[in-house]
């Protein structure tokens, strides 16, 4: 099994895993999320979802999704505002938009008689947009959408969630960040200095298969062997010492991957959830946040904690060392080891599960 | 005509006005504002008009425009100097050009008998260049140029003109700018709130068609029917309410446009002038001022009026909305609507009456 | 002769000199001097060199070069680090090459035992490096490396040379800057009027042609004729007047040329020396550095004066002129003048006499 891999490494990505390589703007026909719930009120916000020029809005507590951009001449609708019940106008001539149908329903500056109102040639697209655990889920694709609860872990649809995180637009392609939010190897080496593992130990390497988890949702990444120091020809002893802060690890991690970009980590009482989110070639949303089931003092008390530490440690500093990876990494080519069956499963996955062009 | 106007646009902008489509750089062959006459001094100055790098200098007291670039080595003859009389000296070989012919005159660092000197190889072109109305005009083109009269808005030419402004370089195509200023659609929403209108009643909407001015050197945009508010299916009222502050429309505005890319919008007893001037495909030269026939304490009372009101609330932030649209704007496709007659007809004129390529 | 250089400079430069042309990342085959020995300590540095992404490091006191990425995932070497004698890491997974094979000699989350510790398809390409003079010079070229005593100019190589200066990347193609190096013609000009030469008389003009050095190293510029103010036609004297704080001329400066880009100028008991090292199309290495042969007191107090004095007025103020031209120029189109002969024998000598491509 060493050898397939090593040789499907040495060819050419694009002959492997021709549909994900053409996945430069993102796989289609899935629900992503894209911004806060409460980040959402009555000014109109622009998101770019898998190349898409997207405009939300939340009209009398619901949030509406449209293309954001007039067909008059193009202004982006994102510029305009919310002045009417259930429309959006364009800042340039108020062409006001039904936010449920994207249907020309005035022309302020042409007069209730308009000729232009209700014809078809002017008419916006829209996208089915959903709301779940305070996060904006918006669907791009050809077929037809799904229910939300389809991609939305399942976990996260329970009530007593409690959500906590960060959105960022950033520099890179989706797949870059998300091959290396899937990544086994990198954690032991990259992650080693950072706050965030100081008090932990960190384990010198391991060998892992892939399997699915219980609920079959999830592909994990399963330790077959895992050493937390060793000896090597040329180098030594790596890691050259443990210090007496750093606490024994307490068990491998549970780490899974799932289409269309996800990977999620699961702590003792609560989980870590990243969603790689296409947006243009060169950009993608990243959304980290951490999720417990529990209400009362004790979300409190999780709340202050992420605040107060881990937005810092976790999503700030450890983030921040791969994003350095994401925006440096130039492949193909590459040349794959032993650790990179995480990438290499995640990518089969993409060209062999994805919805859409099945 | 209706019909005929809504299919045209649905046509392809570059079939329709094909001349019109390929002018991304301007019309040639007209004269065009680029600068204030006092801010040229001895210093060269640079500028980019219809893509043509020109240099301008002053020569006792006299305005030249030669082709910004010294044949020797590329250097921009705008780093150089006027140490000499009648020339521009290159800052980098101390070649010294003739600012009426362009002809090297002398090349310093060579002597004397540089056998250079003269040659027509070495020639540098030159741009007919006049003032009038405290601006510095610039003709290219490849036809012999007219009178400068032919292209200064015949008002402007009267000795009593009062003339104060901006000029600007900016981002956008110079047609999206002038298709901005002639727009007559836009000003009833776009410009609704900003401290220029906050004092004005203005209209909801109205039907316009176009004639000549009575001189002919302006194509009107002459209402037909006006509403200050009325009431809109989907919408109701609009506009919703008008302040007791808002004063009557005093009439319609007298708004006319002229080629190359002129728009002139007359008051009581002052016009508001916009010369869209072509610079480079993404750039134009925003020339905005307003004009008084006046002198004395009156010319210095407009002055005054200009620099502590108007200059901030009308060549700053009203047109700080139009800007927003031009830089914004994204078109073809574009599909127009009743009031873009006034569109139509500008770029028919630009298609047909244009000077050159006859 | 005039006649030949004038026709030849109407030809397009790339007919004349179709390989000087074509070597816009520099000439290959050469060592050229990339960094101060003193900047480079444990941390990698990164440079770009003939287009090359290269890494420099230093194990125990030994400079090495290696190609700036890792194959794995095409990571820049440059942002690792050398935890282990005789090798550098890379940030990501581990990766441990050895500094002077390029080999994999460990793959750290991978275990003692990886796979693919010492294949062949992971190995990093590797430079020539060498510290000469205070400098560290690298070799890039298909050919094999000549002893780095053929490109270092050879009175550096004496043990008691002090060297101060400054390297900076800067914008241009390589080409342009060694042009205006070589350039005979501007310095009576453009550096007239500069810290540098406020207590200097600079020529007017002169006449030049060009012969070897004695040691043959150099292209030397030897000039005919010089004269320090005369009357021009059209223009009178020049330069207009002499100041009594301008010292005489203490007769023509010897300046020199050699590949792949150097200029040197010889002063009565200390040398400046300009290399122009090709980075990528667009940028090159500036190393500009003075030179002087002494110890003990007298070798700081030329340190001392260069820091004080020479290094603002000459290596930042005037020079400041020259990257001004650098980044401004634009040729070809270009037509020569009587002092480019220094420009044509440069271009001439890069086509005939550089190594490779024979």
């Amino acid at each position: 099994m060493r050898e397939d891999r090593r040789s499907a490494s040495r060819e050419d990505l694009s002959d492997a895993w021709p549909r994900y390589t053409a996945a430069s703007l993102g796989l289609r026909n899935y629900w992503y999320p894209v911004m806060w719930s409460r980040h959402l009120r009555k000014k109109p916000r622009a998101v770019i979802l898998c190349g898409e020029r997207i405009v939300l809005v939340r009209d009398r507590g619901t949030a509406y999704a449209l293309h954001d951009r007039c067909p008059h001449r193009g202004i982006p609708l994102s510029q305009g505002r919310c002045h009417f019940p259930g429309l959006i106008t364009c800042a340039y001539h108020g062409w006001c938009y039904d936010v449920r149908t994207g249907e020309l329903a005035a022309a302020l500056t042409d007069g209730p008689d308009s000729p232009i109102v209700g014809k078809q040639s002017v008419r916006v697209g829209t996208y089915p947009v959903a709301e779940r655990a305070g996060l904006i889920w918006v669907y791009v694709g050809e077929e037809p959408a799904p229910p939300v609860e389809a991609d939305v872990p399942t976990e996260l649809l329970r009530p007593d969630t409690v959500v906590v995180g960060v959105i960022q637009r950033r520099r890179g392609n989706w797949r870059y960040a998300a091959e290396n939010g899937v990544d086994e190897g990198h954690a032991k080496y990259l992650h080693r200095r950072t706050p965030w593992t100081f008090f932990r130990e960190v384990p010198a390497w391991n060998i892992i298969h892939l399997g699915p988890s219980d609920d079959g949702e999830w592909q994990l990444r399963i330790p077959d062997h895992t050493r937390s120091a060793d000896t090597y020809p040329r180098v030594g002893r790596w890691p050259r010492r443990r210090h007496f802060w750093e606490s024994r690890s307490r068990g491998p991690l549970d780490v899974g991957a799932r289409l269309p970009g996800w990977v999620r980590v699961r702590r003792q009482n609560w989980s870590a959830y990243e969603a790689y989110v296409p947006s243009d070639e060169t950009h993608y949303l990243s959304v980290l946040f951490l999720a417990k089931w529990t209400a009362g003092p004790d979300a409190w008390l999780f709340r202050a904690w992420y605040w107060l530490w881990r937005r810092w440690a976790y999503h700030w500093r450890f983030n921040a060392q791969d994003q350095r990876m994401v925006e440096s990494m130039q492949t193909p080519p590459e040349r794959l080891y032993r650790p990179d069956v995480s990438i290499t499963a995640w990518r089969k996955m993409c060209q062999t599960e994805a919805r859409g062009s099945g």
